[in-house]
């Protein structure tokens, strides 16, 4: 009987174990994925903490995952064994709730979420529903791929869908795992191209990257500053605290929107007239579906975005879970099967 | 020399006086409206209290007026003595600012508003540039037409630029001087219409003005409600609480939007995770243009929309406004000149 | 063994046939309908003729099917026995094509069309994939259910998606089938709605239909009176005459669209200086899908719009169709069970 | 009195010719522009032809004006002496008729245009309205900015106002004059593009344009090949066929749009299903405003556009419009007035 290896957290908020298990055979509808990278990501943690309910234990982690098809469940069309694919955050959509009905397949009521709701890509081998797949194009390697399966689409949609169009000023707000993304699809899209984070150590990496513009938020009055250029058609907001999103809010050009695709703590708080002066927004943005992902790694193969990685193997899963944790990582951590 | 009757307030802060002034003449671009109506909201403060900087004192409040030109300044083109037009909020735009040069007048850097940075419509006659004039149709009376162009163009144009579609799940939040224009405004367009407000005796009136659904936010958690409902695809928010906008938004359905009219004191509190989670949006709306307004003015003209009124004589300012400010009026005042 | 009888076309171009056959049970995915009215629409043909390549002889036409769920196959989750249901054009999307997994289910590339590639409505009982049911309410009778799952549908959600804003002046070109509901679609979703037909005898039923101008083309020029009133955001085009589709462009407003919903043999002739001079565009609309359905009996139920029908027995299937086809009838055909 | 050497045209259809002029004066609201270089379009037939009623003769053609700013009337604000300034077809608007008061400025109902409703840029000077003025950054040099105020954000503005999405396929009908623009832009917005010409002469400097992909409308069938790519999203169209236009209709997406922007003779043939089966549009669209030109230009200064142009001294001009009307020019011939 075959078999694989894979971490698994067997209890909510236990630790991560590489075990043995059996390798799994695809159902109907499902293939099975050799992992080959999978990205780790501060989202692994609702799967290790248990921080959504009816997580069912042990689970494996992962949702960036990159590998090859290679073994195909009864009735899956158009998928073929030995092709790249990989599979993110959106691990599958029920097709019958409300939002799926109008085609809003990202907003599910009932998504399926790889290391969340079943077993994802801390491993060598996961299941995954057809309609979760992303053909990975060879100009990526796997370990590229991964991150772009979540921290990529993530950015890359918002800000297709973001309503800037070329030329428009578009900050990212925080370089790291997804605002370094961020500012390259920004500068990729023909945006001007505001980076901001802490401190100025990030500046050269950050017009490395294609940003225009850099501003320093410990030292500069960013929304000042934003206002000073005209004011930002989109902020894409990466980070985790509801309080620096609401200080950039006045940056915002007339029309302007704040698109939060980060969580924090605290809420976001916004003063009615810094929205009706100014007909501005705040809006929830959601990850993406299978086709989304599909199409980030389709624009970062032939524009050339790569995300900026550090790899650990499958058997080191923890370390680069804390790792990323800490925010140590550039700017993304990526665990690697050998296969 | 041919005088008319004001009301005027000296002083930031002071009282409203009744005095007698030189009838103007307009200058160029300009024209001279005989007021027969004008309607009193609570934005009449910003004049008044001097809410805004470099408020001209003595300063004519009032922006949602009802008349008749009279006379007509140099240069302009289109429209004629004896023509029944409103002014509102919109007084004149600068036509060479950024938004401006967008085509996005509301938005404009310099915008003129009547009572606010020039004499507005507590009066037997006001001067207003040719651009903020909004044709009345012959259906409306001068006190109808009056709170249609602030109170009723502001829920008017937020309704039909929400992105919500016939048929959806729309809920007007606060059921006072915009609320009750809101409501029927919604029910016209053929949206499913929720009215929310305080205690039970506003719901025959609410059904009245055309609501399908009442919810007493005093004893019903009303963002439950309309989730049971299936999720409002537009909230209208016309309250002044922050608070009380921040406890709708979990209501809102997929992809909806908190539309923001009313402005409060206290800011709106946002959680990331309820606008990422369902792509909702919080949308700050302002007004509108003067087409704007001549637009609400056709559509309730032709769709039987009116505004519910208590009218009192110009001489009566004083008291008008203290009514409207203790929230007593049902639903609007509108002081009348007798021409 | 339970029968049933449907009405059959055994050959391309046959003749109707009344046949008996066994009932049919639902696979996995499936429902069983049991079918109590089912309207006749100009696209029958297409089964009927073998218009569309590969129709699976003898076939069933009928896609405006209305009826109770009997049976329930594997799988299907949200459904129950007892349940109103509709089937229209739209008979089941793939799920697996780009539009599919773009969330454009309509315009899925091997989109399933009762009548047309599976065995349609002119039948006692039918089988249909769970995502072709919209529900149907209960305000509705079955024989007012069935043209609005295809008639219905097609317009209502055209005229919602059309961008016209309410109080925009709306034209719904041909007052047949489509054009009758379209109208009263229009006048509900408060547009000033236009009705334009050949010749006067349909004003007044237009009027009542709830158009608030009506156009004769036999006698008018169409286009110039359109412009007259200043000029139409937009026109839906229910004839099928693209020479009559290309004469009324001239009668868009400035950014105005016709939006095209009937076939014609004649392509529509569009000069270039007619579109740029005016950003107009001619934009092609499809039906919609088995929630667009749903969303269109529940307006039609809240708002008062009901087609206007014949009626006839299964038995009398030809008949019925060849009345539709020869346009006598006033102005949709059911066929109904009588179960 | 200082006088100036201009271009004009006598009467219609009457011959180009090299006169002084006195220097004119701005009057309220215009300013006078030191032309430095003026681009040669095909529309110029429209003054010298007297192809639109009212030509005011003598005219002087050209409405690609690139100079400084010399002289300023009387009520002019935020323009000064010696800023670098560019004009083109959009030559100011009523603000008055719908479109203008709607903030469609482009659409006008009164729009001027230099060169055909007053004297434009075939001369050493001239007059514009303030509000026509678009800023010329310092990167461009006034040849290069010359084609960018009508070729330019005739494509730039059409490509950005789209609909397409980064990575979408956007294909470019016509390399010409217009369509050499359009593929930098469209590469440089992040659209995989294609670039569409007669032959195969055009494909070196197509992609060294930027083209991702090549398709010689002679020898290949561009419908079936865009669709064999996936279909495009937009397909800008530059060409003045009609009939080229309609052949490429099939090569859409679903959803995509067929952009018009050149002008044929012979009008554009659609078929109603070619149209319905995908939901895809057709749609003019008409220049840019100032601030397009203004942003056209911030673009191209940013991002590397640049005009392949020919330059000749302003007293060339009949040789010059001679050969852009022969379609000899490589791609867009310039006028020089050596100041």
């Amino acid at each position: 009987m075959p078999r694989m290896r894979v971490v698994q957290v067997a209890t909510k908020g236990g630790p991560f174990e590489l075990v043995e298990r059996e390798l799994p055979e695809p159902g109907p509808g499902e293939v099975r994925v050799r992992v080959q990278a999978c990205g780790v990501c501060h989202s692994d943690s609702i799967g290790k903490e248990g921080l959504f309910p009816s997580v069912p234990y042990p689970i494996v982690p992962g949702h960036e995952i990159a590998g090859v098809i290679d073994a195909i469940g009864a009735g899956v069309i158009g998928w073929e064994v030995g092709t790249r694919v990989g599979v993110g955050w959106f691990g599958g959509h029920c097709g019958r709730c409300e939002p799926c009905r109008r085609g809003d397949l990202v907003d599910c009521r009932n998504l399926r979420i790889p290391g969340v709701t079943y077993d994802g890509g801390y491993a060598e081998a996961m299941i995954a529903p057809a309609d979760a797949l992303a053909l990975i194009p060879d100009e990526l390697s796997p370990v590229e791929a991964a991150p772009l399966l979540c921290a990529g689409v993530t950015t890359f949609h918002a800000l297709r869908e973001s309503g800037a169009r070329p030329g428009d000023l578009v900050a990212i707000l925080g370089i790291g795992g997804l605002g370094h993304l961020g500012v390259q699809f920004a500068a990729k899209m023909g945006f001007r191209t505001v980076a901001i984070a802490r401190g100025q150590d990030k500046e050269p990496l950050a017009r490395q990257l294609g940003a225009h513009v850099y501003l320093d938020s410990r030292s500069q009055d960013v929304a000042a500053e934003l206002a000073r250029l005209g004011g930002a058609k989109t902020i894409l907001a990466t980070v985790t605290s509801g309080k620096a999103m609401s200080a950039v809010i006045p940056g915002l050009a007339v029309r302007g929107r704040l698109i939060v695709v980060g969580v924090g703590m605290d809420p976001i708080e916004v003063p009615a007239l810094d929205l009706i002066g100014g007909s501005r927004s705040v809006v929830g943005h959601a990850s993406g579906s299978s086709i989304d992902s599909q199409d980030t790694l389709a624009f970062s193969a032939f524009s050339g975005v790569r995300p900026t990685i550090e790899t650990m193997p499958l058997e080191r899963a923890g370390e680069a879970y804390d790792r990323m944790m800490r925010n140590e990582a550039r700017f993304r951590m990526v665990l690697t099967t050998g296969l």
